[in-house]
Formats: C-alpha cells, structure tokens, sequence
C-alpha cells in the first residue's frame, strides 16, 4: 500500500500497453503508482517491476487509494480501451481529484472525445490531456513516440516524464506540445493512416517483385535490406526485410511464413477515421484512402476467389529488364510514399487552423522519427523542409523535395504503367502519383464539371476573365434536353 | 384561404424546388395546399399556379392554417434547407398533427437525422419519411426520381401521389417503396456520389481528349454526342457535348463558354457523406473518393498554379494514333463508369444491410433510369442484372457486365498507361481500373501487411493451410530491431 502522496504520477489501465508504459515511467526513476479495474493485473505490473529491480513502482487496488497515493497536483495517465471505459474510469477517478489535477488519456481516442471530456472536466477544474502513443508495446516500454494535446500547463507538468520516457533520437526526447485538447489524438490519427499508406506501398512493391519480376523470398529480402540503407530506410523497410526471410516453423520442408499468411488484413479504426476526416476537411488524402480501400478488398476473399475466375487480366504483359524494374522500383516507392506524408500533414495543417491547435509540422516530423512505426530517415528532411519555411503549403514543394520527385517521376511512371498493363493491381502508387499529378495541373478538366453543376443544378461558376458569379442558358430547348419522357440521350 | 380539410398533399417549403414539386403535384389533379416562412413566396407559387392554368393549389401562410387546410390523415412534404430548418418546421407543424398523419422530408438529409426525427416523432404517434428528390429544378416540375424511405403504410398514403409525380420511363414511374426510414436518403446520397464519379471520369475524358489527341471543342461535342447513342447514353453525356459547343455570349470572338470557366468545383456535402459513409461500412468507393478528392485540389488553384513551376511532367509522351484513342476512350469510359456504380450499389447493400432495410438494388437501378442526373440506358441493364440474381454480390461479376469488361479492359489499360505516361491526372479511370484488378486478384499482396502487423502489433495472423490465428517470433534479437537508439534501419 502507497503512503498518501507518494507518486510522482498515477497509471491505471494495466493491459500490456499500460504495464509497459508504467515499468518504462519507473526505470527512469519516477515514483509510480498503478491501479487497474482487476486488481490481478497490479500484482502482474509489481511482479514484473520487482523482477527487473525497478523499486519505484507501487501497486494499488481501489481508485480512492490510487488518487490518494499521488503527490499534488496530482498526474494520473490512463491506458483503458478507448470509448466508454476511459468515461468510467474518469468518472471514479475524478470523484477523487482536486482542482489542478491532470489526467492524460494515452488511448487511440477519436479527437472529438478528448474535446468533450475536457469541457466534462472543466467544472472540477480538472485538466485533461489527450496523448498519442505510438510504438506498440515494445515502444511503450523502451521509448514511444508520444504526442501529447491538451492545456500548456498541463504539458509542463508532465514534460520532465514525457521527455524522459519518450524515445531518444541523440539529444532529443520523441515529443513535444503538440497542442490545444484534441489535437495529439489527431497527430496520432493521422500518423496511423500514413503507416497504412507506407504498408500498402511496400506490399504493391512487394507484388511487383514477387509477381512480375518473379524474385524469391530470400532476394526480396535482400532488396529491402539494400533499400533500407539508402533514403528508403526506415523501420518498416526493414522488418519486411526481416519478415521475407522469415522461415515457417510449423512445416518442415523450408517454406516461409509469408507465404503461409492468409491475405486478408485486420484493422482497428484509425486509418478509417483518417480517411473520414480526410473528407470532411476536405484535403485529399487518396494513398491513404488506397490503402484503407485494399484492406477492405482483402477481407473479401470469398468474391475475390469467386472474381477471380470471371474477370480477366492482360492477355500479354510487357516485358522490361529486371534490372530497371527494380531500380524504378525503389523511386517510385519513395516518390509514392512522399506523396502521403504531403497528404497527412496537410490533413494535420486543415485540421489546426480550424481548431486553433498552432500544430508545428516540423515538430510532428520530428516526434516520429524514433519509437513509431513510421519512424524513418526521411521524416528528418521532412522536418528540415518545415523548419526551413513553417509556411510551407505542400511538402511536394519544399525545393529539395520537389528535385528529388522530379528526378523519381519517369520511373514512377515506368512503374504504374507495368502494373497497369500486367493486371498487378497499385492503387496506392497510382493515388500518389494521381495526387502529383493533379497538383502540379495549373488547369485541371473542372471547368467541364463546373459546367455541368451549372447546367442541371444553376450552381454558378466563376470565370477566368471577369469577376462575380455567372449562369449560363445552356440549351434554348431546356424542355427537350431535360423532358424525361423523350429520353433524348439514348433509346432502351 | 383554404377550407379545412381542403387538401391531399401540403407542401412547406417554397424556394424554387418546393415550388415546382408543388406545381408538378397539382399538375397531375391533386389538391395541394402551400406554405412558407416567408409568406411572399406563397403568393409567388400561387401566381404561377394561376399562370400555368392549375386550378388545385392553395396558398395559406400559417403553419396552422396549412395543417387545417389538410384532409385527414394529413400527408404533409417539407423542402426546407437540411438541418435545423427541417427540426424547426417539424416542430411547428407537428404540434397542429395528430395521431396517423404524415411528415415527408423531400431535402437532401444526412440520414442519421432522419431517423432521430422518426423517433422524435413516435410519442405523438406521427409517421416520418424521409425522400430523396433527384432532377434539380426541373426535375422537381416535370418528373424527378423519387426516393421514399419510411414507414410502409406512409408511402402507401403517398403512392398515389409519387407514382403519378416522378418521372416515367414507358409506364413505370421512378419511385419505389425504398424501405424503412433512412434507406431513402442513403439512396439518394449514393446516388450524387456515383454523380460525382460519372462527372468525374467524363472530365478525364474530356482532358484526354483536349490535351492529348487535342481536338477542337466542336469536334469533342462531337464525339460526346455519338457516344450518347451507344452504350454510353446517358443525361450527363448528352449535356457534355451541349456545353462543349456552347458559344459564351460574354465576349465576342467565337470562344466557348467552357474555356472560360474556371477549373475550381463546387459541392454541396452529398459526395463527401458517400466517401466518409463508404469508410464507415468498409466498403471500398475509390472511384468516386477520386471524384471528390479532384474536387478538393480544383479549389486549390493558387497552390496548384505554384506547384506547376516546381513539380514537373514527363519529358516526351508517347504517339497513339488518334483514332485508336478516341475508340480506346469510349471503352475505359464505359468500364471505369461501371465499375463506380459497381461501388456505390455495394455501399447500399451494406446499409440496407446493416439497418434491415431490406433494399432492392434492382429496384434503387430502376428508379435512377428516369428524372435524375445519373440517368441513363446503362441503368436498364444493371437492373436487368439484379432481377436475375437478386443475390449478385458485386455488379462486375453479372455475367453480361463480366464479359463487356473482359472486352474493354485492354482499351482501358491503354488509356490509363497513355494519361500516366503522358502527366494527364486521371484518377478515376485509375481508381476503377484498379478496384477491378483488386478484386479479381485472388492473392493480395495483403499476407505482407498482415506480418507486419504481426511482427509490430502482435495483431496475428490467419493462415492458409491451419485453422486458428496465429503469432510469430519474428526475430530472436527483438531488442535490435526495436531498439530505438540504435536506429538500425538507417543513419541519418
């Protein structure tokens, strides 16, 4: 039992996550305090901390001793799952709490949640802070990247922890203040719907390789390793590589997992909710959108087997050296995935401005460059294009990140168009490059669409030589062309 | 001043589509009677009743006057703008309304509202729909598709109104029981984002044809016009080669309206609910998310027009003979418009099925061919397609949509390889080109995803040859690949 006022700060919510994220918190020497609904789960966490010699972490059973057992103002961090068991467990525990208390949900929390249990808090006087944690379990032990929003004062009564706990990349910790309530549940957000992006891209690689260039597990491995010394290189680059010469030990005649795995992909929400809110603040966000897709496309094995013997692909595909398969290969994956992080940030810049976050984007490229999954050697340039000029509308055009998509675009152009004539399907390579495409087109086809919402709709339009709104008469005949029983576009 | 008891049908609501519904109503014999918030606008409609010689439409301009006037029980259609307007007039109308009448919602609702409404409505016993109106303006007048979503023994109130209203293609009006409340707004919500994909993929036509083969505007119109007698026929065709020969009677010196209008598009949220609402029921819709993400970057002109000094195109495109582009053209527009419809028709069977609606998509096919925007003779053959097979998991597999794509797919690689290798954005000829390559892939590169989730996530995995889910050890030196200060996927 905890004496009264002891802990540094309070963790309650002991699944894996939780136990981790606490052992982490102790071994760097903050007196820690655990609780959890089940109390088997607090022996489980004090076990674990007694067995790797950390002696500053403390276990309770009830959330009274657990708010009880913390110094004041009082730092009380919950990983719960999220939804309506992070609203119990606020509720039990700001029961107990005092006016400058904080509590930090580190859940995969939907933004508008957080923003609503602040202004439930606000009455107590209760600050509430809504912090992304990424890195999984082992990230939550030996360092995540952690993206806390919330009140500034709240941060920096946090910061010494947060800093310390976070990964390291040299001299600097993986987190920052990202901002007003809401907003490190966005950066989270949206930091997921680009690891789905950069999944989906190096599984269209990886068809590439394996279907048209026709390479075995072991050279695909060595591919990905060899990319991911160069500006490839990345954590997830490298456990494909790890993964692809990964041997199956439940069989014994030297196959590879890989190829045991069942091609239908889980999910948990994120990426969904990025795509939605893609849309709803209207940036485009269609590598993300491609991969989310695919994911959805993937759990329908059923049809796709049933399609699969119905509709049919290139009689003939082209043939291209192998050599320059792979060597195109390599740019349009790292065009392609340039592309969506312009895409999520852009996301993350919209949603700001509207919410008054002041969200820094260098800050965010910074913060995942160590502990997440994402976590790459790009994200450094990526920080330097925002430090370089904070204005900075699309990362497409920063100078050098344009050169280096300028450079990249004819082979990424090779690329699509092969697996476009070989039937291999690359939608999210195809998203990006629609993306490039369409924002470097200084006169898109809209002009015809805006036409037509003019024409059937009266929606007005403006125009390039004159100002103000205009509507246009299209047809003198506006009875024939809109009379239904003539169906005049086309007989039965 | 109407007698009590006066009416069949009230209409509230009076901006131009309330008018011309109402107009349209009393056309056809039916004793209507109008109100408005605005009282000048009764008197308007009265105006052009008497004017067009319809002697059975009546104004008042109380609420409770409108419902007086109103024979029991009373069938009562709002075309108030969606959202509080549609809840204030509720109010006002429903506390004159009594057990057994009906309130008819003919805006274009967010369906979750309307089944509050519904619910709102329960206590006093008055029955709710919510009906989806398609035609515009004009459509409202002379014949719109009608989208009914409610209570059964409502639309059986208002069948004989409706059937006579809508549109009719030979003796069969567009309109149908759609099924219980929601159902008719989702419908016409899909129906606008599969609008939004047709303008879509018709404005990357119109680009290949202009940028690339760089025909002149009568020689587009042209082919717009022969498609329309072939198995592209449809209203939005038709009104495309009407604007592209459309001369602007603003200037002087021969030049179209089209080239004078600017490349930035506008929406109205319909597109935008179809693309998060596809997220939310994990259904893929990439061909119309393309159409509303082009939507997007259309508004960003200033970024795109800086964008298009620093991001740059290929340096030589490849040489087609016109002619093959031109036959080429037609059949990747034929498919890729197919395989949207193909998307949103799979977005309402999700729904319906979700909510027990109980949609017949033969029947949301054979409402759309007459009175809306999407009108056209494709529509015939799709509801053909659901008739036979009432089970049909995916448009693209009917057996006759089966072997026109089969037919076409080669003519519609070669557009999409020709717009990627030539710089021509073309993101939904791309979308559908790939969501058809997806779904006939009867192995997705998705096994990779699913060990990278596994070797980071521990999220398991199913397997091809076991049953059961499944976890692997990825690595015997964990520590080394998520080590984060060691950062072995890169040196920065």
């Amino acid at each position: 039992m905890a004496e009264v006022g002891y802990g540094d700060v309070g963790l309650y919510g002991l699944a894996v996550m939780g136990q981790n994220f606490a052992l982490n918190m102790a071994s760097h020497g903050f007196k820690v305090v655990v609780c959890n609904r089940s109390p088997a789960k607090v022996d489980t966490t004090v076990k674990r901390a007694t067995d790797e010699g950390i002696t500053t972490l403390t276990g309770v059973k009830s959330p009274k001793d657990f708010v009880a057992a913390l110094s004041k103002p009082r730092k009380v961090i919950l990983l719960v799952m999220a939804g309506k068991p992070v609203d119990d467990t606020i509720a039990q525990l700001a029961e107990h709490m005092e006016e400058g208390d904080l509590i930090v949900d580190g859940g995969n929390e939907w933004f508008p949640n957080s923003l609503r249990r602040s202004k439930e808090l606000e009455p107590k006087k209760i600050m509430f802070m809504g912090m992304g944690i990424s890195g999984g379990e082992e990230g939550a032990r030996n360092g995540p990247s952690l993206m806390p929003g919330g009140p500034k004062v709240g941060y920096d009564m946090m910061e010494p922890i947060l800093t310390k706990c976070a990964a390291q990349i040299g001299e600097e910790p993986c987190t920052t203040y990202c901002g007003e309530i809401g907003s490190g549940n966005y950066i989270k957000m949206v930091h997921n719907g680009i690891e789905y992006g950069d999944m989906q891209l190096i599984a269209e690689a990886y068809a590439v390789m394996k279907q048209i260039v026709g390479l075995d597990n072991d050279k695909m491995s060595a591919h990905f390793a060899e990319w991911n010394k160069g500006d490839l290189a990345s954590y997830l680059i490298q456990i494909t590589a790890d993964i692809l010469k990964k041997k199956d030990d439940k069989t014994d005649d030297g196959s590879y997992v890989v190829d045991k795995i069942l091609d239908k992909t889980g999910m948990k929400g994120t990426g969904r909710w990025t795509v939605q809110e893609a849309a709803e603040q209207s940036v485009p966000a269609p590598t993300i959108a491609a991969a989310l897709d695919t994911r959805f496309l993937s759990g329908r094995k059923d049809e796709r087997v049933a399609a699969s013997l119905l509709l049919k692909g290139p009689s003939e595909v082209p043939s291209v050296a192998h050599e320059q398969i792979m060597e195109d290969l390599q740019a349009a994956l790292y065009a392609a995935k340039i592309c969506s992080y312009a895409q999520g940030l852009c996301l993350i810049k919209a949603a700001s401005d509207k919410n008054s976050w002041n969200v820094d984007l260098g800050e965010c490229c910074r913060i995942w460059r160590g502990g997440c999954i994402i976590r790459s050697v790009q994200l450094d340039h990526m920080k330097a294009a925002f430090v370089k000029d904070p204005t900075l509308k699309n990362l497409m055009i920063d100078p050098d990140f344009a050169a280096s998509l300028n450079q990249r675009q004819a082979a990424w152009r090779r690329i699509v168009t092969l697996c476009i004539a070989s039937g291999i399907p690359c939608p999210a390579f195809c998203a990006s490059l629609n993306y490039f495409d369409s924002y470097r087109t200084k006169n898109l086809p809209a002009n015809l669409t805006q036409a037509q919402r003019d024409f059937f709709g009266a929606h007005t339009f403006e125009r390039t030589d004159m100002e103000g709104s205009h509507h246009v008469e299209w047809t003198d005949d506006h009875k024939k062309i809109d009379g239904i029983e003539e169906r005049t576009w086309g007989n039965l």
